[in-house]
C-alpha cells in the first residue's frame, strides 16, 4: 500500500480507549482503506463497550494547536468530524475550517453529528447543536445523522418531526438539505424497511436511485436453497443520501444483521466516507463503499467487551509475506526464496562438483557426464518455455518465452562444439541414455507447468537460471582472492565458468529476476500460494543438486 | 483478518495529532499486525513532522479512569507504554499495572523510555525517570531504549556511559537488565556497525546469537550484480536484545537506510514487538518481527509533512476485494461472481429456450438439437473434469473430480434414454457433427484448464454447474406462481425441469457452491487473479447463452 499513504484524511473527535469509536475507530477505517490518518482530539471519554464513564475536554486553544499543526504540514484529502462536544470546541473547529474554506484550502468535510453515543450517553452539550447548524454545517460536504439526529435536528419550537419508514427518510432529507444547503446521509439503522419499501419509493420519486448492497437479487435462487428461514431476514437496513446540487437521492439497502456489535457504527461509516473521498471517489460512490465497509464491520466481528462491541476494522485487510522492494533490497521476492531455500541452495552453488571444477581437477569422465546429461536436461528446459508460451496471456509475455527457447537452440550448437573438445560426438551425445536424475529434474519441471499456472511454471525454472548464474559468479569471486583455491590460468573448464559469470548469462539472471519481481507486486499472491510457489523452487534446487550428484556418480 | 480480532493490544502513551507517533503510529502498528487496539491516553501533543509546538497533559485520575475502563472489558493480551511525561502520570500508570499484577493478569509489558522525541523535544520531565525506573520497568517485560535514552539511564553521580559501538552497546545492554532486572533492548539507530562487527561480538560472546534481516547472504552474489555501490551501504544497524533469563544476547542486523522518514520509529518498534506478544510470539521472535517491520516501514515510505516523516505503516497489507461468508452471506464468492455477470447471466438463465421450454411450446426439433448438441459438451465437461484431477495435489480433490466424471458418465446413459423418447438414436447421436457453439464453449474450458491452474479451471466449469441449477429453479420457482407462465402438467420437457430444480442436481450445486468458497478462504487471490477468475466466469456465462441461441436457430 505504499503509494496509498499519501491520501491524507483527518479525523476531528473525541478519543474511546477502548478502541471501538472516536479517533481509534476512525484510524483504523483510514488504514483498512490505505489512507494516511491524523487525527486532532477534541476531548477524552472514559468509556467501553458498556457505556460512557467520563469526558474530559481538552481546552479549546489546544484543539487549535492541533489543527494548526496538521494543516500546517499534512496534505489532507478529506475530514470527518464526529465528537465535538461543547459550544466553544465547536466554534474554535468551525473558524480554523472557514480560514482553510477563505484561503481555498479546505478539503471535503463530512460531519457525523455525533449527539448520543450507541450506549446512551450525550456525547454533545445543548449548546453546541446551534454552533453546529450555524457554523459548521455551512463547511461541509455531507451531514451523516441517524434517526433521533435527524429527528433533533428538524425540530422546531413548533412541531416535532417522527422518523418511521424509509419515506420519512426521504422527506426528512430533503428537508434537512434544504435548511442546511448540504447533502445529506440520513441513516436508517433505527428503521425497519423491506424491498417492497424500495420499490415503493422508487415508484413514487423518479429522483431517487437503489444501491443493493450485498443483497439477493433476481436469478440468485440457488443461493438460498436450503438456507435457514432465520437467517433469510426479508427486513432491510437503508441509507438515503440526498445531494441538493442534483436534487436527487439515492437509496443504499442492505440486509438487516441481528448483532451486539454495533459500537462506533456511525464513527466508522462517517471516517469511511471520507477515506472514500480522500481517494478520489464521488460522493455517491464514496457513500457506497462506506456502507459496504461498515455493514461487513459488523457482520464479521467478533464478540470483544461485555456489552456493544466494536466492529472488525480490518475485515477487508490482509497480511502480505513479502515487502515491496526497496533501494537496498531491489529484488525481495528472490532474496525470499533463496533464504528459504538456505541449505540446500548452498549445496547446489558450493558443490563438491562445483569445487573440483574450480580447481580445475575434475575428472574429465565426471564432466563429460555431466554434459551428456545436460543436454538432455535443455531439451526439458526448452519444451518448459514452450508451456509456458502456451499458458502466457501477452504478446510480450510468449515472445520472451520463445526467445528464451532460441538461446537454448543456440546453446546447443556450442554445447555441441563444446562436447567435441570432449572427444564426444554429437551422435554419441544423442544416443546416451537419460539418468534417473535428469528425468526426474525434467519431469518434475514440466508437471509444475501441467499442474499449475505460468507463475508455477515460472519457480519451476527458476533454480536452473538463478543457480547457474550464482555458481559463475562465486567461483569468479573466489577466483579473485589472493592465493584463490580457485584456477584460472589452465583450467580445463574456464570457459565454462566464464561463460556463467560473464555479462551474457549474467543479464539474462537480471530479466529472471525482474520478471519475478514484477509478478509478485502485479499478482500479490495469497500465502497458500506463496508456499506453493517456494516448495516447487526448493524442489527444484534439491533436483539440480541432484544434477550434480549424479555427474559425480553418487547416483546415476 | 476476522480472527485476529481477538488479538487486544493496549498502547499507553500521547497522542501525535500528525499521526506518525504516539498512539496514532501504535494504533496504526496493531492494525498491520491484526490486533485490536485500545489506547489509553496520557498527554496531547500539538506536533507534526518539524517538532512539537505543545502538550497537554491530561489530568491524572483521568488517566486511571481510561485505564479502568479498558482493563474491565477488553482482553488485553500486551501492552506498550510509550510517552508517560510527568512523575505523577506514570505513579499512577504503574499502580494501576501493579494492581493487575497482584490480581495475576497483567499481559506482557513492553516500556518505551520516551525521553526524547526524533525531533528533539523532551516528552520526559526529568523527575518521572526516578518513577520511570523505580515503579514501571518492575513490572515490564522489555524496555526498549535508544542510545542517548541507554546512556541516561545508566549514568550515576560519579560516572557517565556512551555508547559508541555494538560491543558498547552489549556491555550497556547486560548492565541496564543488571539494574533493572527485565529484558532490554537497546537501540542502534543512533551507532554505526558493520558486518566485521558481528563477526567480532559472536567471537567475544558465546552467548550472542545474530539475527540478519533483509541483509545479503553468502551465495546471493547474483542480486548484487550491477548494483550501484551507493546502494550498497556496508552500513548496518543493529538492536541487541539481553535477556536475563538465560543470560543471552541476541543482535538484530539489517541494511542502514539513509532517510527523513524517522519520525515515530520508537513508538512503532515497541508497538509492533507488542503485537508479536500479543500473536503469542516469543520475546526473541516478537522483536525480530517488530524490527523488521519498522525497517520495511522505513524503507518503504513516502515523503509526508516537511520535517521527519512518518514511517508507511502499512506496507504489509493488501485490501481484498471479498469479504469473508457471513450469516446473511455463506457464499459471498459465487454472489460477487454472479453480481458482476448481471446482464450475461440473466440472459443466460432467461433465455428464450427456457422460456419456450417452460411454457412446453418449444419446438422439438430446436430440443433435438439442443440435446445432441449438450451430448458432445459433456464429453468436453468430463475431460474438464479429468484435466482437473490431473492438476489437484491431494487425493479428496482427486476423487472429487473424478467423481463428477462418473456422474456425467452415468448422466449420458440417461441422456441417451432421455433422447431415444425424443426419437434420436444413440447412433445419430454419436454422428452428429458438432456446432461451432459447442467446440467454442467446450475447447474454452480445455484451454483455461491447459493455460491455468486448478482455480481458473473450477471457475470454467462453474457457470454451467451453477446455470443449469439456476434455470431449474427458476422456472419451478415461477411455476408455483398463481396463474403461472409456465406449465408443468403435460409438458414433455416436465422431467428435464424436474431434474435440475430437483435436490439431486441441487446438492451438487451446493456442493460446488461449498468448494468455491473454500478455495476463496484458503487462497485469497489478488485482485489481478481474481479479475482473471472473473473473467473466465463471464466468458463461459456467455457461451452458456451462446448455446441456448445455437438451439434456437441463431447459430449453426
Amino acid at each position: 500500500m505504499t503509494t496509498a499513504e499519501a491520501r491524507g484524511a483527518l479525523t476531528i473527535a473525541g478519543s474511546d480507549p477502548s478502541g471501538g469509536a472516536g479517533i481509534q475507530a476512525d484510524l483504523k477505517t483510514f488504514a483498512a482503506h490505505g489512507c494516511y490518518g491524523a487525527s486532532v482530539i477534541t476531548s477524552l471519554t472514559a468509556q467501553n463497550t458498556t457505556g460512557v464513564q467520563g469526558v474530559h475536554a481538552v481546552p479549546p486553544d489546544f484543539v487549535v494547536q492541533q489543527l494548526r499543526m496538521v494543516f500546517d504540514d499534512i496534505d489532507i484529502k478529506a475530514i470527518k468530524t464526529g465528537m465535538l462536544y461543547d459550544a466553544v470546541i465547536a466554534a474554535e473547529v468551525a473558524k480554523v475550517l472557514k480560514e482553510r474554506q477563505a484561503a481555498g484550502k479546505l478539503a471535503p468535510v463530512v460531519c457525523d453529528p455525533v449527539c448520543v453515543s450507541t450506549s446512551g450517553h450525550t456525547l454533545l452539550k445543548p449548546d453546541a447543536l446551534d454552533v453546529l447548524v450555524s457554523q459548521v454545517f455551512p463547511l461541509t460536504t455531507l451531514i451523516t445523522p441517524n434517526k433521533p439526529e435527524t429527528e433533533l435536528l428538524l425540530k422546531t419550537p413548533n412541531s416535532e418531526v417522527k422518523i418511521e419508514s424509509l419515506a420519512d427518510m426521504y422527506t426528512a432529507a430533503v428537508e434537512l438539505s434544504k435548511k442546511t444547503s448540504t447533502a445529506v446521509l440520513v441513516k436508517g439503522g433505527h428503521v425497519v424497511s423491506s424491498l417492497k419499501n424500495l420499490e415503493e419509493i422508487t415508484q413514487k420519486h423518479s429522483n431517487v436511485e437503489v444501491v443493493k448492497q450485498n443483497l439477493y437479487d433476481e436469478n440468485m435462487e440457488i443461493l438460498l436453497v436450503g438456507r435457514d428461514p432465520k437467517e433469510l431476514n426479508p427486513e432491510i437496513v437503508v441509507d438515503l443520501l440526498y445531494q441538493p446540487d442534483t436534487q436527487s437521492a439515492v437509496v443504499y439497502a442492505r440486509p438487516r444483521i441481528e448483532s451486539t456489535s454495533t459500537h462506533g457504527t456511525g464513527c466508522t461509516l462517517s471516517a469511511a466516507i471520507a477515506s472514500g473521498l480522500a481517494q478520489g471517489l464521488s460522493l455517491k460512490d464514496a457513500v457506497a463503499q462506506g456502507a459496504l465497509y461498515t455493514h461487513f464491520g459488523i457482520a464479521t466481528a467478533q464478540p470483544i467487551g461485555k456489552g456493544y462491541g466494536p466492529l472488525n476494522h480490518l475485515h477487508c485487510v490482509n497480511r502480505t509475506v513479502i515487502s515491496s522492494p526497496t533501494p537496498t533490497n531491489p529484488y525481495p521476492f528472490a532474496h525470499y526464496l533463496i533464504r528459504n531455500t538456505k541449505e540446500v541452495w548452498k549445496g547446489y552453488v558450493e558443490h563438491e562438483f562445483v569445487k573440483q571444477l574450480g580447481k580445475g581437477v575434475l575428472a574429465k569422465e565426471k564432466f563429460v557426464h555431466f554434459i551428456k546429461q545436460d543436454y538432455h536436461y535443455l531439451k526439458y528446459y526448452a519444451r518448459a518455455y514452450g508451456l509456458l508460451a502456451s499458458k502466457s496471456s501477452t504478446f510480450p509475455e510468449i515472445h520472451a518465452a520463445a526467445t528464451i527457447i532460441m538461446s537454448v537452440i543456440h546453446e546447443i550448437d556450442t554445447h555441441k562444439s563444446f562436447c567435441e573438445t570432449f572427444g564426444v560426438t554429437a551422435e554419441e551425445l544423442e544416443n546416451t541414455p537419460e539418468s534417473t536424475a535428469t528425468t526426474a529434474y525434467g519431469a518434475f519441471i514440466i508437471n509444475s507447468g501441467v499442474q499449475g499456472d505460468a507463475c508455477a511454471l515460472m519457480m519451476a525454472v527458476l533454480s536452473c537460471l538463478l543457480g547457474y548464474g550464482e555458481v559463475g559468479l562465486w567461483l569468479k569471486k573466489e577466483s579473485e582472492l589472493p592465493n584463490s583455491w580457485v584456477v584460472m590460468e589452465g583450467n580445463p573448464y574456464k570457459k565454462w565458468i566464464e561463460d556463467y559469470s560473464g555479462e551474457g548469462y549474467q543479464s539474462a539472471v537480471r530479466v529472471g529476476l525482474a520478471t519475478i519481481e514484477k509478478m509478485l507486486v502485479a499478482d500479490h499472491p495469497s500465502p497458500a500460494r506463496l508456499k506453493e510457489w517456494l516448495g516447487i523452487f526448493q524442489r527444484c534446487t534439491a533436483l539440480e543438486r541432484g544434477f550434480w550428484d549424479m555427474a559425480m556418480g553418487l547416483h546415476k
